[in-house]
């Protein structure tokens, strides 16, 4: 087995999976770092040395090295060479790290989460006891690896109703939220043969190099104020796309319904899948609600949704509709992997869908969440941000663009040290160098009494102008 | 992406991978009948056939359809060739199988469950109530993807105090049990150049097909009375083998001081790691405890334990203690495959055990099960059983040695048909035909008062003799 010992051993370029070759080299670098692998103060090599050691040009690995200075993953100084930075920094720029929670925040605008204050506490556990009763002894055997049946009936006739899917709970299988939708997927979409995935470029940021991980190349395929540019996809080879139509993410664009047409088309021609990732659309407060993709291909479609957005993050709660001989591999897969979901919050979630206390929530979340928008918005103005403001209609979190002149990355950083947190936009991107600066803000958890401050500290840190990054040519 | 029409693309044997070509055959071929990519009715190909179609001779497939035929899985007439069995035939071989609970029998002897009307539902509930008053809203963030460090610092305590581990929290990761354990461990292991796992005979039976699907070879390692026979693993090139070493499942053994050194012996000098599944060692009823060997040997060592036979396993959890390099590898990799556990049930779970109620739980069934396994053992005496038992000094089940010339399965195929489940012992085997006919009966979910009686119906069975199995020869 071979020991992590020497950089080199973390760094696997491949030229011919279509990723470009710095692309390759910074996502490794960042999850090494991510992952600890590489921990904070360990002092990285020489650019010099590292591009003869992986057989790279100088050149390439000077621009990685500044790309991940400028995103504060490592730090250089005169006479000390290029650090690992210490935790906590990197983290601004796409990730709720679970392992940094110790210091919330005072102005938390990190998106991605719903409101914790908020979990319908008193409706859950009255369902977990209505649930249990009615189950029995049986609850309490080895459960059903594809998904309390319950559930899969009560998500069936949801999903039909509320998102306009093509619903049935024979193609239903349970899981454990999105992520590991993607890794059941890919692991069935592997073994099938397929060779490479299309993602939206931005998305979420791990999106890429968890699919990389699984020898899955990817290709990002761009978004605009209509959501992806599906026309792109006919360039690729792909062999399935993962789109959020709903909401682009994070841009918030919602896919034209030109745009879905000419997806779907491009689906049925090739035979190829479409990974719809409807991870908030319940959350919509103006223009007309959008109906899942599902609904129109079923049989080109695995619409992935949670109880993430919501109801909690917490409960690890997910699942994948899909057409039928995929829903059997990813049943068989998933019982090859952990046998199931947990049984009791499954069924709790059944009866919390069947007694109408989803639908109360959700109606109760909509307000307030809306409330907030609009107050994020009104802080916005009243601040003097003059820039572009997108993805407001629905979700839980907006995206301002910044002019091309600020350092977001430099700006997320001052903000963290006035208490204020939220993401820099370029993270999200594929050559985050060449992405329009932006901040992704999120309201899920954020009172609508502490929107106005958080808005003014930043505002206040815009205005002062923030230090350009210094270059690393060396 | 390749389609699975026909037979031949379900099977890929590999003549360099170790592991017998009818072995590779018969397990591939089960695996798809019990995923039902080959569904019940289905016609087989001749032998003829299909040994042309994958490059084997007739004989090999003849030996694996015969194995088949004799387990349940297919069943052979006359006129109208070979088909795949219907549903819940294969099953009674070795698993228990949630698609097919709806049929609970009579008399439930099968293996691997606690007993599911005396779960601790009040004292659970209760700790859910005081761990989340503790909590917070925080608990409805995205939980730590390695566990709730509630519950990694009480399972720490736990692990030292019941069973001898040199544990610490930072070295858990919490996870679905013991198939995940094996999913995160095998997929870590593979990437770090890993390349065969040794494993015992008999074992769970789907241990050695899950880690083939990971491209790992497994080499089986036989049990006698004394557990594994450690010695042998000299003569493979394992990276790490997979040992119950407190209670050999199914045979019940005890793996002898004299082994365990010889064991951690081969490790150290191997740089191997031994996975240790510690399934059931809470419930020893005569003898000495047996500590577990992580505590002797850690840094070697990756400890699994879980909730499933403890609590049950509806509750989907386990814990992997493992030597800080791997925890660090399995964390990363599981934040990637799922981002971690439900949190409300983990936080449940620490309260559950620092409250002492894990403790008082795991006393009061020591006795029910105790009573239950004297139970079991009485009625085969009152009933005529002069076969040879085995392990029966701790765990929920135990093994019941046949003379040479009873079909274990039949046998199996006549008590179903009185409603007595249990397993045959054979299906646990790498080799079922040589391996000695043997009955896998469990106790964790019969009543004590139904035990005489469904040993009765078992003896008569017995004692009117079982049909042979007609030969398939051709």
């Amino acid at each position: 087995m071979k020991s992590p010992q020497s950089l080199d051993l973390l760094l696997s370029i491949d030229r011919l999976c279509g990723v470009p070759i710095r692309t390759q080299l910074e996502e490794q670098l960042r999850r090494a770092i991510r992952e600890q692998r590489l921990h904070a103060g360990l002092q990285l090599p020489a650019t010099r040395t590292l591009a003869s050691e992986i057989g790279l040009s100088r050149g390439l690995v000077v621009e990685a090295y500044e790309q991940l200075l400028a995103e504060g993953w490592i730090v250089s100084r005169r006479g000390s060479g290029t650090r690992v930075a210490s935790r906590g920094v990197g983290i601004a720029v796409a990730e709720v790290s679970s392992q940094q929670q110790g210091d919330l925040p005072r102005f938390d605008f990190r998106p991605g989460s719903p409101d914790p204050q908020r979990f319908p506490w008193s409706a859950w556990t009255a369902a977990v006891r209505r649930g249990m009763a009615a189950a029995g002894a049986d609850a309490f055997r080895y459960p059903d690896h594809r998904g309390a049946p319950v559930l899969r009936a009560s998500l069936a006739r949801y999903l039909a109703r509320a998102r306009g899917c093509d619903s049935a709970a024979e193609r239903l299988l349970v899981c454990g939220g999105f992520t590991q939708a993607m890794d059941l997927i890919c692991r069935v979409l592997k073994e099938r043969g397929a060779r490479c995935i299309a993602i939206e470029d931005p998305a979420f940021e791990s999106l890429g190099t968890n699919i990389n991980a699984h020898g899955l190349v990817t290709h990002r395929i761009a978004v605009d104020d209509h959501g992806m540019q599906v026309d792109r996809l006919r360039a690729t080879a792909a062999d399935a796309v993962v789109v959020t139509p709903a909401h682009q993410y994070p841009t918030g664009a919602v896919l034209s319904p030109l745009r879905r047409e000419r997806l779907l088309a491009w689906a049925r021609e090739r035979g190829a899948l479409i990974i719809e990732d409807d991870y908030d659309a319940e959350f919509r407060y103006d223009g007309p609600a959008c109906g899942a993709l599902q609904g129109q291909a079923s049989e080109h479609t695995l619409y992935v949704g949670t109880a993430s957005k919501t109801l909690t993050p917490a409960l690890r709660l997910g699942w994948i509709l899909a057409p039928a001989p995929m829903a059997t591999a990813l049943a068989a897969l998933k019982r090859r992997v952990d046998r199931g979901a947990s049984a009791i919050e499954q069924i709790a979630l059944a009866g919390f869908i069947e007694h109408g206390d989803l639908d109360r929530h959700l109606r109760r979340m909509r307000v307030i969440y809306r409330r907030r928008r609009d107050a994020v918005l009104a802080a916005l103005a009243r601040h003097r941000f003059e820039h572009r403001v997108h993805g407001i209609s629905a979700g839980l979190h907006l995206m301002i663009e910044l002019s091309r002149d600020v350092d977001e990355f430099e700006l997320v950083r001052q903000a963290q040290l006035q208490s204020v947190r939220l993401f820099a936009g370029r993270g999200f991107w594929s050559q985050p160098q060449a992405a329009p600066p932006a901040l992704v803000l999120g309201y899920g958890a954020i009172e609508l009494e502490d929107i106005d401050e958080g808005i003014a500290r930043l505002a206040c840190i815009v205005r002062e102008g923030v230090p350009a990054v210094a270059a690393l040519r060396a």
